[in-house]
């Protein structure tokens, strides 16, 4: 196939015009018709009248009798009047009035007399106690107008009013079909070059909450006929169709070809990041809507693309987007030519909102699943200052952001068991943690974007944890330092020890690929103390100078073979099934200002510090040590 | 059965104690595992996490090739280097990096040689455009905490760590068991005395929007072994079980009884109204939640006291409820012995968001329907005046009470039509329309409460509609006079006109049963006129003092055979099939404040009164003549 440019058409006019086009060529809803009882959330087709009047018959609203008022004329407290039998009927709520009767005397009202007669010392008012035929709704009112969405209390008037089943907009059917040669059914045990499907799940449960239903084809093959026969059946069975995969320019996408040749491709190639392949395209009124294969790509394209089609057939209006004002902790570079999605996460420290851009790889599916914004760059803007107050579209609510404790720092696994920990005890609070190395968690808490950092910083003049950086970044005081865990650092080895490893200074051994951490962090701080104690030269060991940014990283590395060693906890070497050579035990603190220490969000944090739960956790998941964790230290 | 008084608790202290009770006897969540694509908007049991990497190997980034870093070193545009055959490979995104390689330069970096051999003119950095293993998840990695929602992201995440099942909270399940002899399916030619079966249809859609699943059991007749054995098996087969009517304290309740007998009841009588005779109890650790019979009451109970139990097996944190201040159009009067939940019709008019009260009828389930808030008055509080501003509870969303074209005053049921053509027309817009009459109208113009008020007022002295009330009640001008419809008023009768009734002078003749409206509705207005012209003595009309609110109650009189006339519009006869003279055509037209004239939702209204399709369906209706609606009616 011949390589191809993509047009760059600015995302509001191509969502315009898509629509546009759609519409002229026959776009609508369909309608069908449903019984009222299995109607909650749908939306009315045409206004509904009703057919009888509720109630339906004058009806009684008290336990007590019937009588016809004027009966009851003159009877006060002093001069009661009686009425025989034939004057009044009993009767409980909701039933009929007998003819002849025009009031109802409540059953406390009235003595009996043994003899069949009653008496009654107050007349009777006409029409008192009785529910009048068409009090709630009359016959031929209406009861819901057009393109509503129908409530729990609207399917209750409709029975009321004799309306039995309801006219509504059919939800749309969205086929979704995958397609590519490497794509495999999701299993527990891919070989290399495989690559789960699973796009198609998540497109589903998009369009499933926004009232659509969902149909997932068969896998399809990089096969330019068998893409098309899918399609093609695709748009035969469903409302739109989603082709995934296939929308770039390279050398196995069909996509365009298949769309072109069924039908018109409006677009392909449009101004945003992630997300640019799009390709919108129609078969006669079925849109046909190419979407690129990586995950984040992808479901930005759904979102922005598929879902003004799906909300425009549910003639309902979209729920407007919820925006908050958020400082940016780190810049945000965007390129001028595209409106780009920046995936955030967020918490409120004090008054303000923060707003951490996560990880920006249109491959990273787990930081859409973190996000609880997106910050929306317009296209000619090049990007935003660490600092700068920014509109960020929310995808958590309010609420939660408001009770997130917000940790930044050095990672470990143990808080996201924290987190875990926390929303048990307390289902309103949340936990969120980015991975920035101690030292960025220092700095986070000075710049008050955070209410916890983890931190493990070795004076190496005297060999103690985090004290010192305390004093010197915070020589005026106003946080607290928190005992939390004893970790154990080591080396990390492949499986078996093929190099026979035992000990620290064996990273200097000829033929020992090292790999190393950033400066700056807690572990490499660590390595050099241990360099200059063992009195290794660093320039003389292989890889000293190669650095990764976190632990998991550094056992990427040497899982796939290109590193032989490098120093990290214990835990990132059992995630990557690595062996493990024990150096030292660390201490692994959280640093807590005190503007936010009678947080909810914080005391909570610290009781599960405290918490036995929390202890016993921690040994089971092995390298660590715990003595009073929650405990403050004292820092003078 | 003997007659039991009810308790009054404090429906906040009847929460806490019954949920407090059903925990102490075994009341939690019960868990499911499902597969992970039918996860979305599942609560997680536990915290999930990863069993494979994902990616599960190193993995091109890019279509290009696969290369050893080394052996690019010091390539250069000036310097370029030439890799053989077997020093690279051909691959795509996606593809593993084969053995030996370490980075991988792109398509468009590379030029061919026709010999097998590639050029390069840059050194390729080692892991360059190569996705790691666990870029996104880790194995062993915590995926998602316990205790939260499924997004569409997560099932991704899930499915790429190699998770295909998810332990999940399982949808408790809401056993509804409708009791009454009175109480029959619905359907659509109910018999006097007959009450059509929809609470049931009613709970069900609540619990389900609340993330429940309802099973709903057959009508039990008023049979104390019947609706003992019902709920004893609702119980064996429920979560959670409402039994339905039946729990105040009259001769046919045995509800109370059939709980105490299968457990046991904690309270007995709520301090909330409605809802007051609502009944706590439970068998084991299933709760079993007496509710009141009137739909509203039931609404109310099933809301107050079933969701928090729900939200408590969920574990999710119940969405916040949201509130809005706004000021009351009219007052409320409560007692000070309960909590009272008071709906509320609202919506913005400038910057002031108001709010009506409805109809406070327990039966009255339209008024829920209509509900855009309910006013929580707390217990010990009498009420509140008019003009008072109070905290209400939101049902609509804020963005719909803005976009409201809110309508007060004499009501017609072409409001219904205009509204949904509004909404039609574009469905951001919505009507609330309130029916005080024609003066009620005006004043509620004054008042700022409005966007335009239903107006009929007849000038006595010079038989011309509308003009002089404006000009009265308006001297500094500030509105606008809309002309809308002229509508035929006329003597609605039962149908056939037993009665031979001819003309209006008729409603003199003996033996005539007139019914009236009340003083200062635009039709008594009109009637009082008509008697004058006709030298009518309107002592002498029988039934001239009996006053109804509205057109339709008016009629409804005349259906219940309670009164033989009464002066009313033809689409009131029409809803209630009684036979109608005609005697005049009065103008039926809106008024609207001149500062409410340039809003979207005001213009739309204009625009929709001067559409054809209004007139088409003015016409259609009967009893309405159409020239130039939606026209400014010059005042001076």
């Amino acid at each position: 196939m011949s390589f191809e440019y993509l047009t760059n058409i600015p995302l509001d006019k191509a969502r315009a015009d898509y629509l546009n086009l759609l519409r002229e060529n026959g776009f609508a809803a369909a309608t069908e018709v449903i019984p009222v009882w299995d109607a909650c959330g749908r939306v009315t087709a045409h206004a509904v009248y009703a057919h009888i009047c509720a109630p339906h018959y004058a009806a009684s609203a008290m336990d007590g009798v019937a009588v016809s008022a004027k009966d009851t004329f003159g009877a006060t407290e002093t001069t009661p009047v009686t009425l025989r039998a034939d004057q009044y009927t009993v009767l409980d709520t909701g039933d009929p009035i007998p003819e002849g009767c025009d009031a109802v005397i409540m059953v406390e009202d009235i003595v009996k007399n043994g003899d069949g007669t009653v008496t009654i010392h107050a007349a009777a008012a006409p029409w008192q106690h009785i529910r009048q035929i068409g009090e709630d709704i009359c016959a031929g009112e209406m009861i819901l107008p057009s393109h509503v969405s129908v409530s729990p209390s609207a399917i209750g008037a409709m029975i009321a009013g004799g309306v039995l089943e309801v006219e509504v907009i059919r939800r749309p059917v969205v086929g979704i079909i995958p397609t590519g040669d490497e794509i495999i059914p999701p299993c527990t045990d891919p070989k290399p070059g495989d690559i789960l499907e699973f796009n198609g799940s998540i497109f589903s449960a998009m369009v499933r909450q926004w009232g659509a239903e969902a149909r997932v084809y068969p896998i399809v093959p990089d096969k330019f006929d068998e893409i098309k026969n899918m399609v093609a059946k695709a748009a035969a069975e469903c409302d739109m169709v989603i082709l995934n995969a296939g929308s770039s320019a390279g050398r196995e996408d069909y996509s365009v070809k298949v769309i072109r040749e069924l039908g018109e491709v409006l677009y392909h190639g449009i101004a945003m990041k992630p997300g640019k392949p799009a390709i919108l395209g129609r078969q006669g009124a079925i849109p046909i809507l190419g979407v690129p294969g990586y995950p984040v790509s992808g479901i930005i394209v759904v979102e922005q693309l598929l879902k003004p089609l799906i909300d425009h057939w549910l003639k309902a209006p979209a729920a407007p987007r919820q925006y908050a004002k958020a400082i940016l902790t780190r810049p945000v570079v965007s390129g001028l030519k595209y409106q780009e999605f920046v995936r955030v996460r967020m918490g409120y420290v004090g008054d303000r909102l923060m707003a951490s851009p996560l990880s920006r790889g249109s491959g990273v599916v787990s930081s859409f699943m973190k996000a609880d914004g997106i910050l929306e760059v317009p296209q000619g803007l090049e990007g935003y200052e660490a600092g700068a107050e920014v509109d960020v579209r929310l995808l958590s609510p309010a609420e939660k952001l408001k009770n997130t404790v917000v940790v930044i720092g050095s990672h470990d696994p143990l808080l996201d068991e924290l987190g875990d920990m926390l929303h048990v005890a307390d289902s309103e609070l949340f936990m969120s943690s980015s991975h920035v190395g101690s030292m960025g968690g220092i700095m986070a808490i000075r710049r008050g974007e955070a209410h916890a950092a983890g931190c493990h910083l070795l004076n190496t003049e005297n060999g103690v944890y985090n004290i010192s950086f305390i004093k010197k970044y915070f020589p005026k005081g106003g946080v607290k330092l928190i005992r939390c865990v004893g970790r154990q650092q080591g080396l990390m080895v492949a499986k078996g020890n093929p190099l026979n490893i035992r000990k620290f200074a064996d990273i200097a051994n000829p033929g020992i690929r090292y790999v190393n951490r950033q400066k700056g962090s807690g572990t490499r701080v660590l390595t050099d103390y241990l360099c200059k104690q063992e009195n290794l030269d660093t320039a003389a060991i292989y890889g000293y100078d190669r650095e990764e940014l976190t632990h998991t990283s550094v056992a990427a590395q040497i899982v796939s073979g290109s590193a032989d060693a490098g120093m990290g906890i214990y835990s990132a070497a059992k995630l990557y099934d690595l062996d493990f050579i024990p150096i030292c035990i660390e201490e692994y603190d959280l640093i807590v200002p005190d503007h936010a220490w009678d947080t909810p969000q914080v005391q909570q944090l610290i009781s599960t510090l405290k918490s036995d739960e929390f202890k016993e956790k921690i040994l089971t998941m092995g390298g660590y040590t715990v003595e009073n964790p929650g405990e403050v230290i004292a820092v003078e």
